[in-house]
C-alpha cells in the first residue's frame, strides 16, 4: 500500500506542529470551527506562508488564503483543504489537505523563482471556514459562500448550539475579512480517504471521478411534554420515541441494500427539554442516505417518505421535514482525473478511480471550475474519531503528486471552464 | 369535580404572585433548582414566612424551613413540598403543596394563638430542595439526604450538565445552611394529581395509599465515533442507534400490558459528540419502569434485560446498566389515610383512595414519620407542562382539607413511629 518515495521529513514536522493545536488527551484533535484553537492554527499557517512570500488574507467568510501572484492578473490555481475539525476528531481530516497544498506550491514556487520560469496561472493555498458542519451548519460552508451556493449573510447569522453567530466567532478569532478572495482557473484538494479502499486493495493513490449520490433531511418530531411515570401511555407523545423509531428506520432501510450499497444516519438529536422525568416535547434531528447509485438512493427516499406516517401513528407524534436537500451522483471534471493518473504513474505511485462518499470542499469547486481530488490511504477507514492515522510515506507521496498536478494545472494541461453538463448543483427535495 | 367550598381569594392571591417567579412565555414556569428564580421564590417566601412569626432556616442541603415552635421542645409535624419546577414545567407541580402547607399552617397558629391553645407538637412549613431532579440527579434530593437516604457529599458534589455543583448553585442563591432541620414526627403534603383520575371520576380529594413500583436504569451505549457518510455499515457502532432501540424496546414492553399497566420512559438522552455528520461514539440514558403491580413490573424487568443484548449485537454497541435501582408498591400509613378520609367527609369533599405514579417528597418521608399525602385534579391530567392546572375551588378545597389534616396529626391522632413492615427502603438492582 504504502508507496516507496523518500519522505519529505520537514513536511512530516510540519504535521506534527500542526497536529498540537487543539490536540485532545486521546491523540485527536477538537478545533471546530471559530474556536479559539482554530484561531490558532490559522495564525500558525499565516505565519507558515508569510515567511515564504506568500500574501495572506482573510475573505468575507473567513477563508484563508495564501496568494502567490507569478503572472500579473492571471486567475489562480487554488489548492487546499480545511483546517477545522471534529469534536474529538483525526489530525489528518483537511488538516493534512490545507498543509500539502501549502508545501506543494511552496516547492512548486522556490522551483521557478530559481529557474526564472513563470507558468500560466497564479498559485493559491486555501484553508477554507467550517468544512465540519459540526458547530455550524451547513458543512462546507466557506466553500458554499465562496462558490455562491450560500448566501453569505445567512452564512455569518447561523448559530451555534449557544447562540454564537458565525460573524462573532470569526471576530473572535480576528479572522473576518472583507474581499471575495482570489479568482479561481481550476481547484486541486488532497484528503485521507476515510474508507478502506485504497489500504484494502493496497493502492497509495485514489483518483476521485465522482461523489456518492445523497439526501439530507432535517427533521422535527413533535411531541408534548408531559410526566414520565403518571402520565398515561396512550396519552403520551413523545418526541424521543419518535426520533428512535426514526433512526431505527434508517438503519432497516439501509439494510435493505447490499451492492450498491446505501449508507444512512442519524448523528445528532437535539432533544427538548432532554429531562430524566419528562417526555421529550422536541426533538429536531439530522438523518442523511448516501448511495453511488441514484436508482438505489431514490427507491431509499421513497421508502423513508413511507415510514413517516407510520412513525407518527406509532408515536402518537407530528413529523415536520423543516429542510431537505441533495444531490445525484456528481463528476469531477474528467480532464482533472486524466492528468492526475498520468501524474501518479510518472512517479510510480500505485492508483485506482474511486468515488467519494463524504463531501469536501472539492464537491462545491468542481461545479465552477475543473477539478481534481486525490486521496491517499486512511488506515483501517477510520475517520473523525480521534484514531485516524495515515502513514508517513503516504503523506509524503500524496504531496509529490499533488505538486506534480498543481504544475500540470498551472501550465494549462486541463482547459479553463466546464464542459456542458458537468455542473450539477444541489437540489431542494420537496 | 369541583368543590362548594368557598375559593380564599388571599390564597389564590399568593398563588398568582408565586407563579410569577421564572414565568414563561407559555403560561408556565422554569424555575429549576438552585436556579436565580429558585433563588427569588425562595426569598419570597421566607418573607411571606417571618411576617407571620415563623423562623426560617436553610439547613445543609438547601431545604426551607418555616418553623413555629409551640411546644417547647416537642417535635414536628412538617407540611410542604417543593418550590423548584422543571424547564418549561407547569406553576401547580409542587408550589401548589408549598403555598397551601403555609397557609395551612398560618391559619392554625392564628386560630390557636387567639384561642391561647396548644397542640401537642410544633408546625413546619417545608419547602424541600430539588425534588425534580431535572438540573441535578438524583430527583427528591432534599428529602432524601434529609431522611438519610441519600449521603449529604454526594448530593453537594452533584454537577448539573454545565458542570456546576449542588454547593456552588446553592451558594450562588445564599441558601446553603448548616442544620439538618427540625426533626419530624409526621409528614403531610399535596399535590396535583398529575393524572385524570380524580376529573374522570368527578372526585375533589384523593387519599394516596401507596406509590407504584418502579425500576429505574441508567443506561449508557458505548459505541464508536466515525464518519456518517464514507464509514461502511457493517462497521458502524453507532451509539443513537442502540439507544433508539431501547427507547422503542421501552415502549413495546409497555404495550405488552394493559391492565395492570406498565408506564415505560426514555425522557432523556446525553449524545456524544451530537454532531450530524459523526456517528455518534456514546449515549447516557435513562428507562424507567412503573406499574401498580409487583408482578408486572417484575415480567417487564424480565423481557428488557432479555432486549439488552439482542440490541447490543444488532446495534453492534456495549450497553453498561451504569446504575438501576427501585421499589416495589410502598404503602402509606393507614391511619393517616383514615383521618385525611374523616376529615374530607368532615368537609363535605368526594374523595377517593388512590395510589401515585409519580414520586414526591412524601415518598421519602412516609419511610420514617407517618406521612398524609393528598391529591387534588388536574384538568385532563397534563404534567411536567405548561399547560398544567387546576381550579381555584380545588385549591382552596385543598388546603381546608390540609389544615384539617394538620391539626389533626399535631392533636396526635395518629401515633409517633411506623408499624413494622412499612418501611421499604429503596432497593438497588443488580
Amino acid at each position: 500500500m504504502t508507496s516507496n518515495a523518500d519522505v519529505d521529513q520537514a513536511l512530516i514536522d510540519d504535521f506534527h506542529t500542526l497536529s498540537r493545536f487543539g490536540a485532545t488527551a486521546g491523540g485527536g484533535v477538537d478545533r471546530q470551527a471559530g474556536t479559539a484553537a482554530d484561531g490558532e492554527q490559522r495564525r500558525w499557517l499565516t505565519n507558515w506562508l508569510t515567511g515564504r512570500g506568500f500574501t495572506v488574507e482573510f475573505d468575507r467568510v473567513g477563508n484563508q488564503f495564501g496568494m502567490l501572484e507569478l503572472v500579473p492578473g492571471a486567475p489562480y490555481v487554488i489548492v487546499g483543504s480545511h483546517l477545522d475539525s471534529q469534536p474529538f476528531g483525526g489530525k489528518y481530516d483537511g488538516a493534512y489537505g490545507v498543509l500539502a497544498a501549502a508545501h506543494a506550491v511552496g516547492r512548486l514556487a522556490e522551483k521557478w523563482r530559481s529557474a526564472g520560469h513563470a507558468p500560466l496561472y497564479n498559485l493559491a493555498v486555501v484553508n477554507w471556514f467550517n468544512e465540519e458542519g459540526c458547530r455550524f451548519e451547513p458543512s462546507m460552508m466557506g466553500s458554499s459562500v465562496y462558490t455562491g451556493k450560500l448566501d453569505l449573510d445567512a452564512a455569518l447569522n447561523t448559530r451555534d448550539l449557544a447562540g454564537t453567530t458565525v460573524r462573532d466567532a470569526l471576530e473572535s478569532i480576528d479572522c473576518l475579512g472583507s474581499g471575495v478572495g482570489p479568482t479561481a482557473a481550476f481547484y486541486a484538494e488532497i484528503h485521507i480517504e476515510q474508507g478502506r479502499v485504497l489500504e484494502d486493495t493496497q493502492t497509495t493513490i485514489g483518483l476521485v471521478e465522482a461523489t456518492w449520490a445523497a439526501r439530507k433531511y432535517h427533521l422535527v418530531v413533535h411531541g408534548e411534554q408531559s410526566h414520565t411515570g403518571s402520565t398515561v401511555m396512550a396519552d403520551r407523545k413523545d418526541a424521543i420515541l419518535g426520533a428512535s423509531y426514526l433512526a431505527v428506520a434508517a438503519r432497516e432501510i439501509a439494510d435493505r441494500f447490499t451492492d450498491p450499497a446505501l449508507h444512512s444516519s442519524v448523528g445528532q438529536m437535539v432533544i427538548e427539554p432532554n429531562s430524566p422525568v419528562v417526555v421529550a416535547r422536541e426533538v429536531r434531528m439530522h438523518l442523511d442516505l448516501r448511495s453511488s447509485d441514484e436508482g438505489v438512493l431514490a427507491e431509499a427516499n421513497e421508502m423513508l417518505l413511507k415510514r413517516i406516517p407510520e412513525i407518527e401513528r406509532l408515536a402518537n407524534v407530528r413529523i415536520e421535514q423543516a429542510t431537505a436537500h441533495g444531490w445525484g451522483l456528481l463528476a469531477y471534471h474528467p480532464d482533472g482525473v486524466k492528468i492526475a493518473q498520468t501524474a501518479s504513474e510518472g512517479l510510480g505511485l500505485s492508483h485506482r478511480p474511486m468515488m467519494t462518499i463524504a463531501g469536501h470542499d472539492s464537491t462545491n469547486m468542481k461545479d465552477i471550475v475543473p477539478t481534481v481530488m486525490l486521496f491517499v490511504p486512511s488506515v483501517e477507514g477510520i475517520s473523525h474519531n480521534e484514531g485516524e492515522f495515515t502513514e508517513d510515506s503516504d503523506i509524503s507521496a500524496g504531496v509529490d503528486l499533488l505538486t506534480e498536478v498543481v504544475s500540470r494545472l498551472a501550465h494549462g494541461d486541463v482547459s479553463e471552464g466546464l464542459p456542458d453538463g458537468l455542473s450539477t448543483p444541489h437540489i431542494t427535495v420537496d
